[in-house]
Protein backbone atom coordinates (compact mmCIF):
# COMPACT_ATOMS: atom_id res chain seq x y z
CA UNK A 1 0.00 0.00 0.00
CA UNK A 2 1.25 3.07 -0.80
CA UNK A 3 1.51 5.83 1.98
CA UNK A 4 0.75 8.45 -0.81
CA UNK A 5 -2.79 9.57 -0.35
CA UNK A 6 -4.67 9.38 -3.72
CA UNK A 7 -4.70 12.06 -5.90
CA UNK A 8 -8.73 13.57 -5.85
CA UNK A 9 -10.14 15.62 -8.60
CA UNK A 10 -8.27 17.64 -10.94
CA UNK A 11 -4.87 18.38 -10.91
CA UNK A 12 -3.64 21.27 -9.92
CA UNK A 13 -1.54 22.29 -13.32
CA UNK A 14 -3.54 20.77 -15.80
CA UNK A 15 -5.02 22.95 -18.76
CA UNK A 16 -9.03 21.55 -17.00
CA UNK A 17 -8.43 23.85 -13.69
CA UNK A 18 -8.20 27.50 -15.63
CA UNK A 19 -11.47 26.46 -16.94
CA UNK A 20 -12.62 24.72 -14.07
CA UNK A 21 -12.45 27.91 -12.20
CA UNK A 22 -13.95 30.30 -14.69
CA UNK A 23 -16.94 28.22 -15.23
CA UNK A 24 -17.47 27.88 -11.15
CA UNK A 25 -16.77 31.84 -11.26
CA UNK A 26 -19.55 32.64 -14.12
CA UNK A 27 -22.11 30.66 -12.17
CA UNK A 28 -21.39 32.02 -9.02
CA UNK A 29 -21.48 35.62 -9.66
CA UNK A 30 -24.39 34.76 -11.86
CA UNK A 31 -26.19 33.01 -9.42
CA UNK A 32 -25.65 34.55 -6.29
CA UNK A 33 -23.88 38.13 -7.85
CA UNK A 34 -20.81 39.55 -7.03
CA UNK A 35 -20.74 41.03 -3.78
CA UNK A 36 -22.19 37.88 -2.26
CA UNK A 37 -20.03 35.33 -4.52
CA UNK A 38 -16.49 34.63 -2.34
CA UNK A 39 -12.84 33.46 -3.86
CA UNK A 40 -13.48 30.33 -1.68
CA UNK A 41 -16.55 29.25 -2.59
CA UNK A 42 -15.43 29.61 -6.37
CA UNK A 43 -12.33 27.64 -5.46
CA UNK A 44 -14.26 24.82 -3.63
CA UNK A 45 -16.66 24.48 -6.09
CA UNK A 46 -14.02 23.72 -8.76
CA UNK A 47 -12.16 21.55 -6.58
CA UNK A 48 -9.05 23.30 -5.89
CA UNK A 49 -7.00 25.69 -3.21
CA UNK A 50 -8.28 29.22 -3.18
CA UNK A 51 -4.84 30.65 -3.42
CA UNK A 52 -4.46 28.41 -6.71
CA UNK A 53 -7.43 30.63 -8.14
CA UNK A 54 -5.48 33.91 -7.08
CA UNK A 55 -2.18 32.45 -8.64
CA UNK A 56 -4.05 32.51 -11.90
CA UNK A 57 -7.10 35.07 -12.05
CA UNK A 58 -5.81 38.11 -9.02
CA UNK A 59 -8.08 39.49 -6.70
CA UNK A 60 -12.44 38.57 -7.27
CA UNK A 61 -12.45 41.68 -9.07
CA UNK A 62 -9.74 39.84 -11.75
CA UNK A 63 -11.65 37.03 -11.70
CA UNK A 64 -15.15 38.55 -12.64
CA UNK A 65 -13.33 40.66 -15.44
CA UNK A 66 -11.51 37.32 -16.55
CA UNK A 67 -15.08 35.34 -16.33
CA UNK A 68 -16.68 37.85 -18.61
CA UNK A 69 -14.33 37.32 -21.29
CA UNK A 70 -14.13 40.97 -22.61
CA UNK A 71 -11.83 42.17 -25.49
CA UNK A 72 -11.67 45.47 -23.45
CA UNK A 73 -10.92 45.33 -19.92
CA UNK A 74 -13.58 48.37 -18.93
CA UNK A 75 -11.24 49.18 -15.77
CA UNK A 76 -8.25 50.16 -18.36
CA UNK A 77 -10.49 52.12 -20.59
CA UNK A 78 -12.42 53.86 -17.57
CA UNK A 79 -9.10 56.51 -16.58
CA UNK A 80 -9.06 57.44 -19.88
CA UNK A 81 -12.44 59.31 -19.21
CA UNK A 82 -11.66 60.84 -16.25
CA UNK A 83 -7.48 61.69 -17.02
CA UNK A 84 -8.78 65.62 -18.12
CA UNK A 85 -11.33 65.60 -15.04
CA UNK A 86 -14.89 66.01 -15.51
CA UNK A 87 -15.56 69.00 -17.72
CA UNK A 88 -15.56 67.24 -21.19
CA UNK A 89 -16.42 63.64 -19.09
CA UNK A 90 -19.69 63.55 -20.67
CA UNK A 91 -18.38 64.20 -24.03
CA UNK A 92 -15.18 61.54 -24.01
CA UNK A 93 -18.13 59.07 -22.82
CA UNK A 94 -20.23 59.12 -25.36
CA UNK A 95 -16.62 58.95 -28.26
CA UNK A 96 -15.88 55.65 -25.91
CA UNK A 97 -18.78 53.88 -26.08
CA UNK A 98 -19.25 54.43 -29.36
CA UNK A 99 -15.70 53.17 -30.45
CA UNK A 100 -15.39 50.31 -28.52
CA UNK A 101 -19.38 49.63 -29.90
CA UNK A 102 -18.71 50.25 -33.38
CA UNK A 103 -15.60 47.85 -33.57
CA UNK A 104 -17.56 44.58 -34.58
CA UNK A 105 -14.37 42.44 -32.24
CA UNK A 106 -14.67 44.11 -28.99
CA UNK A 107 -18.92 44.07 -29.63
CA UNK A 108 -19.13 40.67 -29.61
CA UNK A 109 -19.04 39.60 -25.77
CA UNK A 110 -20.24 43.16 -24.85
CA UNK A 111 -22.96 41.81 -27.00
CA UNK A 112 -23.57 38.57 -25.14
CA UNK A 113 -23.43 40.57 -21.79
CA UNK A 114 -26.00 42.69 -22.60
CA UNK A 115 -28.15 40.22 -24.05
CA UNK A 116 -27.58 38.13 -20.51
CA UNK A 117 -29.70 41.05 -18.84
CA UNK A 118 -33.14 38.86 -20.59
CA UNK A 119 -32.10 36.05 -18.98
CA UNK A 120 -34.03 34.39 -16.34
CA UNK A 121 -33.85 36.31 -12.93
CA UNK A 122 -30.64 36.00 -11.44
CA UNK A 123 -28.54 35.09 -14.42
CA UNK A 124 -27.18 37.94 -15.39
CA UNK A 125 -24.17 39.14 -15.06
CA UNK A 126 -24.70 42.45 -16.97
CA UNK A 127 -26.02 44.75 -14.60
CA UNK A 128 -23.40 44.20 -11.84
CA UNK A 129 -20.37 44.25 -14.49
CA UNK A 130 -21.59 47.38 -15.86
CA UNK A 131 -22.08 48.95 -12.18
CA UNK A 132 -19.25 47.51 -10.39
CA UNK A 133 -16.37 47.79 -13.53
CA UNK A 134 -17.94 50.55 -15.33
CA UNK A 135 -20.48 53.55 -13.32
CA UNK A 136 -18.91 52.85 -10.52
CA UNK A 137 -15.28 53.72 -11.12
CA UNK A 138 -16.09 56.56 -13.49
CA UNK A 139 -18.07 58.14 -10.77
CA UNK A 140 -15.74 57.35 -8.29
CA UNK A 141 -12.75 58.87 -10.17
CA UNK A 142 -14.91 61.96 -10.71
CA UNK A 143 -15.66 62.32 -7.58
CA UNK A 144 -19.22 63.48 -8.86
CA UNK A 145 -21.65 64.31 -5.91
CA UNK A 146 -24.61 61.80 -5.77
CA UNK A 147 -21.91 59.21 -8.01
CA UNK A 148 -24.70 56.34 -7.71
CA UNK A 149 -27.19 58.20 -8.69
CA UNK A 150 -25.88 60.19 -11.40
CA UNK A 151 -24.13 57.23 -13.15
CA UNK A 152 -27.62 55.72 -13.16
CA UNK A 153 -28.66 58.44 -15.24
CA UNK A 154 -25.80 58.25 -17.56
CA UNK A 155 -26.47 54.38 -17.72
CA UNK A 156 -29.68 54.55 -18.89
CA UNK A 157 -28.95 56.84 -21.74
CA UNK A 158 -25.88 54.75 -22.49
CA UNK A 159 -27.52 51.59 -22.36
CA UNK A 160 -30.60 53.14 -24.86
CA UNK A 161 -27.76 53.90 -27.59
CA UNK A 162 -26.69 50.74 -26.95
CA UNK A 163 -30.17 48.66 -27.42
CA UNK A 164 -31.30 51.11 -30.26
CA UNK A 165 -28.34 51.56 -32.43
CA UNK A 166 -26.52 48.10 -32.36
CA UNK A 167 -29.36 45.57 -31.26
CA UNK A 168 -32.47 46.73 -32.03
CA UNK A 169 -30.37 48.55 -35.38
CA UNK A 170 -33.23 51.09 -35.15
CA UNK A 171 -32.78 54.18 -38.14
CA UNK A 172 -31.96 56.69 -38.68
CA UNK A 173 -30.07 56.05 -35.06
CA UNK A 174 -28.25 52.47 -36.17
CA UNK A 175 -26.24 54.57 -39.38
CA UNK A 176 -25.90 57.85 -37.75
CA UNK A 177 -22.12 59.16 -37.80
CA UNK A 178 -20.43 59.21 -34.80
CA UNK A 179 -19.37 62.75 -34.38
CA UNK A 180 -23.50 63.46 -35.35
CA UNK A 181 -23.86 61.18 -32.01
CA UNK A 182 -21.14 62.76 -29.23
CA UNK A 183 -22.60 66.12 -30.56
CA UNK A 184 -25.83 65.22 -29.87
CA UNK A 185 -25.43 63.16 -26.43
CA UNK A 186 -22.45 64.76 -24.79
CA UNK A 187 -24.29 68.25 -23.49
CA UNK A 188 -26.89 65.44 -22.19
CA UNK A 189 -24.49 62.82 -20.32
CA UNK A 190 -22.34 66.18 -19.00
CA UNK A 191 -25.45 67.44 -17.48
CA UNK A 192 -25.97 63.87 -15.78
CA UNK A 193 -22.64 63.85 -14.47
CA UNK A 194 -22.47 67.55 -13.25
CA UNK A 195 -25.77 69.13 -13.55
CA UNK A 196 -28.20 70.08 -11.10
CA UNK A 197 -30.21 67.47 -9.66
CA UNK A 198 -33.47 68.02 -8.88
CA UNK B 1 -70.96 10.64 -54.36
CA UNK B 2 -71.70 14.42 -52.66
CA UNK B 3 -71.59 17.14 -55.23
CA UNK B 4 -70.53 19.08 -52.23
CA UNK B 5 -66.52 20.09 -51.93
CA UNK B 6 -65.04 18.73 -48.56
CA UNK B 7 -64.47 20.79 -46.32
CA UNK B 8 -60.74 21.62 -46.25
CA UNK B 9 -58.77 23.36 -43.27
CA UNK B 10 -60.42 25.23 -40.18
CA UNK B 11 -63.95 26.15 -40.27
CA UNK B 12 -64.07 29.97 -40.19
CA UNK B 13 -66.13 30.65 -37.47
CA UNK B 14 -64.33 27.88 -35.50
CA UNK B 15 -62.61 29.34 -31.94
CA UNK B 16 -59.39 27.73 -33.43
CA UNK B 17 -59.46 30.39 -36.44
CA UNK B 18 -58.86 33.25 -34.72
CA UNK B 19 -55.82 31.81 -33.09
CA UNK B 20 -54.27 30.42 -36.38
CA UNK B 21 -54.58 33.68 -37.87
CA UNK B 22 -52.62 35.23 -34.59
CA UNK B 23 -50.38 32.39 -34.42
CA UNK B 24 -49.72 33.40 -38.53
CA UNK B 25 -49.74 36.95 -37.96
CA UNK B 26 -47.03 36.29 -35.18
CA UNK B 27 -44.60 34.35 -37.17
CA UNK B 28 -45.30 36.85 -40.34
CA UNK B 29 -44.21 40.10 -38.48
CA UNK B 30 -41.65 38.58 -36.94
CA UNK B 31 -39.70 36.92 -39.62
CA UNK B 32 -40.51 39.45 -42.52
CA UNK B 33 -41.16 42.48 -40.70
CA UNK B 34 -44.03 44.77 -40.33
CA UNK B 35 -43.95 46.27 -43.75
CA UNK B 36 -43.18 43.53 -45.61
CA UNK B 37 -46.01 41.50 -44.22
CA UNK B 38 -49.51 41.22 -45.61
CA UNK B 39 -52.86 40.61 -44.51
CA UNK B 40 -52.88 37.77 -47.72
CA UNK B 41 -49.86 36.29 -46.91
CA UNK B 42 -51.54 35.57 -43.32
CA UNK B 43 -54.56 34.80 -44.14
CA UNK B 44 -52.40 31.76 -46.53
CA UNK B 45 -50.65 30.94 -43.72
CA UNK B 46 -53.63 30.54 -41.34
CA UNK B 47 -55.89 28.73 -44.52
CA UNK B 48 -58.24 31.54 -44.35
CA UNK B 49 -59.93 34.31 -46.55
CA UNK B 50 -58.18 37.63 -46.29
CA UNK B 51 -62.00 38.83 -45.22
CA UNK B 52 -62.27 36.96 -42.68
CA UNK B 53 -58.84 37.89 -41.03
CA UNK B 54 -60.51 41.93 -41.99
CA UNK B 55 -63.70 40.45 -40.03
CA UNK B 56 -61.43 39.53 -36.91
CA UNK B 57 -58.61 42.12 -36.43
CA UNK B 58 -59.57 45.23 -39.12
CA UNK B 59 -56.51 46.69 -40.24
CA UNK B 60 -52.95 45.24 -41.00
CA UNK B 61 -51.98 47.78 -37.87
CA UNK B 62 -54.91 46.26 -35.84
CA UNK B 63 -53.47 42.48 -36.35
CA UNK B 64 -50.27 44.11 -35.50
CA UNK B 65 -51.26 45.21 -32.13
CA UNK B 66 -53.64 42.23 -31.13
CA UNK B 67 -50.73 40.11 -32.20
CA UNK B 68 -48.57 41.37 -29.61
CA UNK B 69 -51.16 40.87 -26.51
CA UNK B 70 -50.94 44.41 -24.71
CA UNK B 71 -52.67 45.03 -22.06
CA UNK B 72 -52.30 48.83 -23.83
CA UNK B 73 -52.96 50.11 -26.86
CA UNK B 74 -50.00 52.63 -27.80
CA UNK B 75 -52.22 53.98 -30.11
CA UNK B 76 -54.92 55.06 -27.54
CA UNK B 77 -52.27 55.97 -25.26
CA UNK B 78 -49.85 58.42 -27.77
CA UNK B 79 -52.84 60.80 -28.40
CA UNK B 80 -52.25 62.01 -24.42
CA UNK B 81 -48.84 62.87 -25.11
CA UNK B 82 -50.01 65.33 -28.09
CA UNK B 83 -53.35 66.91 -26.98
CA UNK B 84 -51.71 69.82 -25.58
CA UNK B 85 -48.97 70.51 -27.94
CA UNK B 86 -45.32 69.81 -27.95
CA UNK B 87 -43.96 72.39 -25.09
CA UNK B 88 -44.52 70.02 -22.29
CA UNK B 89 -44.59 66.85 -24.28
CA UNK B 90 -41.47 65.52 -22.70
CA UNK B 91 -42.71 65.55 -19.26
CA UNK B 92 -45.60 63.96 -20.40
CA UNK B 93 -43.97 61.08 -22.41
CA UNK B 94 -42.08 60.39 -19.38
CA UNK B 95 -44.68 60.15 -17.10
CA UNK B 96 -46.98 58.14 -19.43
CA UNK B 97 -43.40 55.70 -19.57
CA UNK B 98 -43.25 55.33 -15.76
CA UNK B 99 -47.38 55.08 -14.60
CA UNK B 100 -47.22 52.27 -17.78
CA UNK B 101 -44.04 50.38 -16.67
CA UNK B 102 -44.90 51.12 -12.47
CA UNK B 103 -48.27 49.15 -13.13
CA UNK B 104 -47.09 45.53 -12.86
CA UNK B 105 -50.34 44.08 -14.92
CA UNK B 106 -49.17 45.97 -18.00
CA UNK B 107 -45.35 45.56 -17.66
CA UNK B 108 -45.55 41.72 -18.24
CA UNK B 109 -46.65 41.85 -21.86
CA UNK B 110 -44.29 44.73 -22.51
CA UNK B 111 -41.79 43.24 -20.77
CA UNK B 112 -41.81 39.94 -23.28
CA UNK B 113 -41.92 42.04 -26.21
CA UNK B 114 -38.80 44.11 -25.00
CA UNK B 115 -37.02 40.84 -24.40
CA UNK B 116 -37.80 39.74 -27.53
CA UNK B 117 -35.32 42.52 -28.70
CA UNK B 118 -32.71 40.15 -28.40
CA UNK B 119 -34.03 37.32 -29.49
CA UNK B 120 -32.75 36.08 -32.88
CA UNK B 121 -32.09 37.93 -35.80
CA UNK B 122 -35.54 38.42 -37.22
CA UNK B 123 -37.69 36.94 -34.30
CA UNK B 124 -38.20 40.37 -32.97
CA UNK B 125 -41.48 42.16 -33.48
CA UNK B 126 -39.74 45.37 -30.69
CA UNK B 127 -38.21 47.30 -32.58
CA UNK B 128 -40.77 47.92 -34.72
CA UNK B 129 -43.84 47.67 -32.98
CA UNK B 130 -41.98 50.48 -30.89
CA UNK B 131 -41.13 52.56 -33.89
CA UNK B 132 -44.75 51.99 -35.77
CA UNK B 133 -46.99 52.33 -32.67
CA UNK B 134 -45.26 54.94 -30.71
CA UNK B 135 -42.48 56.53 -31.99
CA UNK B 136 -44.16 57.10 -35.23
CA UNK B 137 -47.79 58.50 -34.42
CA UNK B 138 -45.98 60.84 -31.63
CA UNK B 139 -43.67 62.67 -33.71
CA UNK B 140 -45.69 63.06 -36.72
CA UNK B 141 -48.71 64.27 -34.27
CA UNK B 142 -46.02 66.41 -32.99
CA UNK B 143 -45.28 68.02 -36.52
CA UNK B 144 -41.58 67.83 -35.43
CA UNK B 145 -38.83 68.57 -37.73
CA UNK B 146 -36.84 65.63 -38.37
CA UNK B 147 -39.11 63.51 -36.74
CA UNK B 148 -37.70 60.41 -36.95
CA UNK B 149 -34.10 61.10 -35.92
CA UNK B 150 -35.82 63.36 -32.86
CA UNK B 151 -38.40 60.07 -31.88
CA UNK B 152 -35.21 57.67 -32.15
CA UNK B 153 -33.43 59.77 -29.45
CA UNK B 154 -36.17 60.06 -27.45
CA UNK B 155 -36.97 56.42 -27.99
CA UNK B 156 -33.10 55.64 -26.87
CA UNK B 157 -33.40 57.19 -23.72
CA UNK B 158 -36.68 55.43 -22.60
CA UNK B 159 -35.56 52.34 -23.41
CA UNK B 160 -32.64 52.25 -21.48
CA UNK B 161 -34.96 53.55 -18.58
CA UNK B 162 -36.67 50.62 -19.12
CA UNK B 163 -33.64 48.23 -19.26
CA UNK B 164 -32.35 49.70 -16.42
CA UNK B 165 -35.07 50.29 -13.78
CA UNK B 166 -37.54 47.73 -15.01
CA UNK B 167 -35.09 44.89 -16.44
CA UNK B 168 -31.99 44.80 -14.56
CA UNK B 169 -32.84 47.07 -11.70
CA UNK B 170 -30.30 48.62 -11.07
CA UNK B 171 -30.30 51.14 -8.10
CA UNK B 172 -30.71 54.09 -6.81
CA UNK B 173 -32.76 54.06 -10.25
CA UNK B 174 -35.14 51.31 -9.16
CA UNK B 175 -36.76 52.51 -6.68
CA UNK B 176 -36.55 56.29 -7.31
CA UNK B 177 -39.89 57.87 -7.23
CA UNK B 178 -41.41 58.35 -10.27
CA UNK B 179 -41.98 62.29 -9.70
CA UNK B 180 -38.28 62.74 -9.25
CA UNK B 181 -37.70 60.86 -12.60
CA UNK B 182 -39.97 63.03 -14.05
CA UNK B 183 -38.17 66.27 -13.03
CA UNK B 184 -34.91 64.63 -14.19
CA UNK B 185 -36.13 63.44 -17.69
CA UNK B 186 -38.45 65.48 -19.04
CA UNK B 187 -36.07 68.09 -19.85
CA UNK B 188 -33.63 65.82 -21.89
CA UNK B 189 -36.33 64.27 -23.46
CA UNK B 190 -38.12 67.55 -24.00
CA UNK B 191 -34.35 68.46 -25.95
CA UNK B 192 -34.28 66.04 -28.26
CA UNK B 193 -38.33 66.98 -29.37
CA UNK B 194 -37.62 70.28 -29.77
CA UNK B 195 -34.34 71.81 -28.73
CA UNK B 196 -31.37 72.40 -31.37
CA UNK B 197 -29.88 69.51 -32.90
CA UNK B 198 -26.11 69.48 -34.32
Amino acid sequence: MSTEAPRRGRRPGSPDTRAAILTAARQSFAQQGYAATSVRGIAAAAGVDSSLVHHYFGTKQDLFVASLELRVDPRVIAPTIIVEGKEHAGERLVRLLLSVWDDEEARLPLMALVRSVFEPEGMSLAPEAFGELVLGPVGEALELDEPERRMGLVGSQLVGIIVLRYVARLEPLASAPPETLVATYAPVIQGYLTGPLP
